[in-house]
């Protein structure tokens, strides 16, 4: 067999093949086909993110055969990585450092694509490709010479221009303060991190592979942030802990109003969570095991008045109509330093943008999450907090609103109800014919009536209802008859069932007693309920008569609360219209996902930002037909809307005769207060 | 006469005319004939920025009448205008509000003009449209709607788009901060500065019209600065202040000596010079009358070391071969709290381009000022000091070199040498037959051989001989013959004259006794000389050698030197080429000039970039060329040069036959040591 001149090579998952010189460097090759490779330093085998594997044996299907000795023998690049980093597994080379010698078949792992996919758990789009803002090059920068001074910084550029084609970049300032340091140091090869393809934000001497962002979502209650590994994507450490600002008030309205009986407290209050955003990056840097200087960008979503007050921007004016936001723009580029965070001095912090008064970046975070904009389907995305975020749309059209369902579904304004913590009923059934309860508590996995389970509870106790537990107790009331479509306490049923008691004029079921507690869904917190649940469930229908439809087909309830209730009671009580079950699904911390794709897809900020400014924004608070949808949705699932789909695979009580009454009643209370989101 | 349906109207200075529907405001009409007039409030009557002037009768070359019936009488919103600001003068009228009537001849005048020409005392080049980086605009915005609600940003945003053609502006995340306060307080009008046309850096509620500039040469012995109006170019305050540096050292070289030392030194540098510069913003201001917030630019140039340490660039690469700088582009929109200048906070900070190690944004500066980069003829620009800054060129090419000269020129290494200060002999004239001196010194104005003299110098007696007294002495000592063209102090006149002393093994000039100091040239003070004219010398010489020509046409000489020295002594000495003397003047403190240019014209700023980026750098220290231009230039005025317009003006002393003596001796020195400029 004669040494052929050229040699084929084939590489995988690409499929992108072509023939090459005996000894051309397998990056070279994989380059010039377009085949995606990473690699920091350029080919000079320092970093190993551009490893391959060869795939030995024939071929049929490339007509090929492909064998070890079609490859360079190992190089003493591969054996000096090796002797820093270990040991490069059996078939697996360095593709700067190994030349085609014949015909071979080279498969690319996901680690080493640089566009690789990031894993998500979602199901219907598509996946984010990795493509942060920030990327790191290795360079090899020419000494000074007093017979051409050009500055290291113009030396610097030309090696960038020249070894990676990046043209004019510009440069902090803070970066050429540490430049000559860094090239000296270095030895006239250094690593930078380019922001956006157009800016050197930060220099390393030498090779630096390791950089990190931080995508955070700063919540009403608590900050929750994520780190990741800026090349592979990965979340390699997570936080939260509680918002301090919870000593101004435990809502965003009494927060506000802090601010207005104490001007100035607005500053107080950006140092508060300015602060705990410092000691939530702290223990993610601990947990990773990395230096603060090691995070190079944060990503921040949040409701508009934890965005203004991250970004030192008073949000008094959120707390009163018209509910001006000051930006409604993404918050881009901005110094890390400007928010007092303290990550690397020459980081950069993004801010997803806020859509409206009261829908905010961590709805903007969802929507990106969960791309309704991309889809054919019409999908309805819930957020349920004290205000409630809807959106609704398609690829066509995007709709937003907030409703103001207050603290109810937090198990606020619930006599019973509490935070979801351990002792918490957050499961409930309700036998129809002896109308007696089991639960689950937080903390135990077994039912009330399993055996075992008073021991089980015996560290916390049965100590509340929590919002979950609320929906699924009040939704079993309403199944079992206890209470009516208007959500009355049927009061005849105390004769035959001792949980059945009067209170005052009305009457309450025990729902659990014990030593010392009686836990008792009273007809107030029926009330509260479905104050709060019309409240959302108008404002999704405002939302569809916007849009002009009268059915969803694909539902995402967004945010803890979503998370933790049984979308089947939820649509029994009529929180949300009317849908196939299995399509009505939890999005999880969709928010804190948005944050995260934003930090690792620079596509995905321009994407946002495009979308946000399209949404339509429908202010409940000032549109008649509100109050309208309200008093139908009082109704338990609803006063009109027949609700088919759920009846498929639910049987629902029929309507009681008497259900004006309620509607009158229900008409004669006021609208719940309206709470900034 | 019938009223015409349209009037004509004519804009002198400019010559524009054209035809206008009765009834059109003035403003109007100039704007739609690209006339150039200010407004700040775009009309409303508020800023009085577009007064004109009527000019009544009748124009035969224009072919109309004009008369003060033809325009609408004064209307309230100049009544109230005037009411507020003081009444207009005759014929004066806001174009605003102030309607076409009839045919009109209208001038406007330079104060109305946006464009206006700044006062510059320089003949040969064009002068400085007033084009400021930073412009004020007064916007009404609309109040916010909860039906569309969008930010107060985008509302904002949408006023400057619609009301002043300002598509696309980003802003500072500052403003953001402060936008919705101002908005409410000014009412939903308020004024924005914007920097070129692109960014939002600053907003005031309502009417703000004025703001200032600064521009400041930090020099390593002094810091000079200008405040400006940047809606006139006028300076209303100048102020300079001894560079704190000083206690690191005298000269550079022993500054970054201190921080070769110390280790972190350059931070403390740092933070000497910018207190020292908030302490000079806080002269301008106070000498103004103004607030710090009112000043939001700041242009800087300086030596290549003070410029690094204004910026927190460590200079220390700057102290040694092959003094690379960090960076040799200009410092651009940088937000002044990053240098701790305490002005409004959210300024910018321009900083000119170094050109090279030892060529620094001050020389940058006086390139911008004397623009040899336009010019016909052949310009040489020196700047003396510890490095002589060397410029030479034409609208062709540009080199640039920076020569050893050492401090002598400053009286420094001069036995008798002072700073410029009361007492310092500064001017000198010998006796060619007497070989008696008279002089002059600082802080008065008679000759020491004048009546009076000794009473009026009382105060401080005679104490030195300063830069330019000593140019003059040596000179003078030379066209007496008391030293000849090597520099030797003739021995044998002291045979018959008394000031010709023994010195050693050599001889002094006594240039003045008194009870209290003998002021001596010694042998070594004439030699100190020659050695720092002959850098300079070889430094013009091998520039224009590279350049490939013998001669220039015109020298300017900037600085303080420059402006203190007699050019026809110092071209008698051989600092400079041969030239017309004419041609041969001071360009005063052109460096701060240039800074002043950069403030008031962004287009300037463009204009410098771009020469400094093709100027050619020579370095002097490594070109053998030099030591051989050095060796020649040694002797008085030149060993080779024939200095035939010089000789044309004044009479020169006849060669020596010695000269060679000299040469070796010269040969036989060291090269003063490097100096950074």
């Amino acid at each position: 067999m004669s040494e052929p001149e050229d040699a084929l090579v084939v590489f995988t998952p690409s499929g992108r093949r072509g023939r090459f010189p005996v000894g051309t460097p397998l990056l070279e090759a994989a380059r010039s086909l377009g085949v995606d490779i990473d690699s920091v330093c350029g080919g000079r085998g320092l970093c190993g993110r551009c490893q391959v594997d060869l795939c030995e044996g024939s071929f049929a299907k490339h007509g090929l055969e492909s064998a070890a000795s079609h490859l360079s023998a190992k190089s003493d690049t591969e054996y000096a990585w090796e002797m820093r980093r270990g040991p490069l597994s059996s078939g697996r080379r360095l593709s700067c450092s190994t030349q085609l010698l014949g015909d071979a078949v080279i498969d690319v792992p996901p680690s080493s694509q640089v566009h690789r996919q990031v894993v998500r758990k979602r199901a219907e789009v598509v996946n984010i490709e990795l493509d942060p803002i920030v990327r790191l090059y290795f360079v090899e920068v020419q000494q000074p010479d007093m017979h051409v001074p050009a500055s290291d910084l113009r030396r610097l550029k030309d090696a960038l221009n020249y070894q990676w084609h990046l043209p004019q970049l510009e440069s902090d300032i803070r970066v050429v303060q540490q430049l000559q340091q860094a090239l000296r140091q270095g030895q006239w090869q250094v690593t930078v991190a380019v922001y956006n393809d157009e800016r050197i934000i930060a220099v390393w001497p030498g090779l630096h592979e390791k950089i990190y962002g931080m995508a955070v979502d700063v919540g009403s209650t608590t900050i929750a942030a994520h780190l990741c590994d800026l090349q592979s994507g990965e979340v390699v450490a997570s936080a939260g802990r509680m918002n301090p600002q919870i000593r101004f008030g435990e809502d965003l309205m009494s927060r506000v109003s802090y601010i207005m009986m104490n001007p100035g407290g607005e500053v107080d209050m950006t140092l508060a969570v300015r602060e705990a955003l410092n000691q939530v990056t702290e223990e993610l840097a601990k947990e990773a095991g990395i230096g603060l200087n090691a995070i190079i960008e944060a990503t921040f979503v949040g409701n508009p008045i934890m965005h203004s007050l991250v970004f030192g921007i008073n949000p008094v004016e959120l707390g009163g109509a018209p509910f001006a936001l000051a930006t409604d723009e993404a918050v881009d580029g901005l110094w890390a330093t400007e928010i007092d965070l303290r990550i690397h001095p020459n980081a950069r912090v993004y801010g997803l943008p806020c859509i409206a008064g009261h829908v905010g970046a961590d709805t903007a975070a969802v929507i990106l999450s969960e791309t309704p904009y991309l889809s054919e389907e019409l999908m309805l995305l819930v957020d349920v907090g004290t205000n409630a975020e809807i959106v609704l749309g398609n690829r066509e059209r995007l709709l937003a609103a907030s409703s103001p369902t207050g603290p109810a579904f937090e198990g606020a304004q619930i006599s019973c109800g509490q935070r979801a913590a351990p002792g918490a009923i957050e499961r409930v059934r309700i036998d129809p014919q002896t109308l007696e309860p089991r639960f689950k508590v937080i903390g135990c996995d077994l039912w009330s009536n399993q055996a075992g389970f008073a021991e089980a509870i015996a560290g916390h106790g049965v100590t509340g209802v929590c919002g979950s537990g609320i929906i699924e107790v009040i939704a079993e009331l309403f199944l079992a008859g206890i209470i009516n479509h208007e959500g009355v306490v049927n009061g005849a049923l105390a004769e035959r069932c001792p949980r059945v008691v009067a209170d005052g004029r009305t009457f309450a079921y025990v729902l659990h007693q014990d030593a010392s507690r009686t836990l008792r869904i009273t007809q107030n917190d029926v009330r509260a309920i479905q104050l709060a649940k019309a409240a959302l469930y108008a404002g999704i229908k405002l939302l569809m008569e916007q849009f002009g439809t009268d059915r969803v087909e694909r539902i995402r309830l967004a945010g803890a609360f979503g998370t933790h209730i049984d979308v089947k009671y939820a649509m029994i009580l009529g929180l949300i219209p009317d849908c196939d079950l299995e399509h009505v699904t939890s999005a999880g911390n969709a928010a804190g996902t948005g944050a995260r794709i934003a930090l690792l897809s620079r596509k995905s900020r321009q994407e946002i930002e495009e979308v946000v400014r399209r949404v339509e924004k429908v202010e409940t608070a000032t549109e008649p037909r509100f109050q309208e949808h309200f008093i139908a949705a009082m109704a338990i699932p609803h006063k009109t809307d027949a609700f088919s789909r759920l009846r498929a695979s639910v049987t629902l009580p029929a309507p009681s005769p008497s259900q004006n009454t309620l509607n009158r009643a229900a008409g004669r209370r006021q609208r719940p207060p309206r709470q900034p989101s």
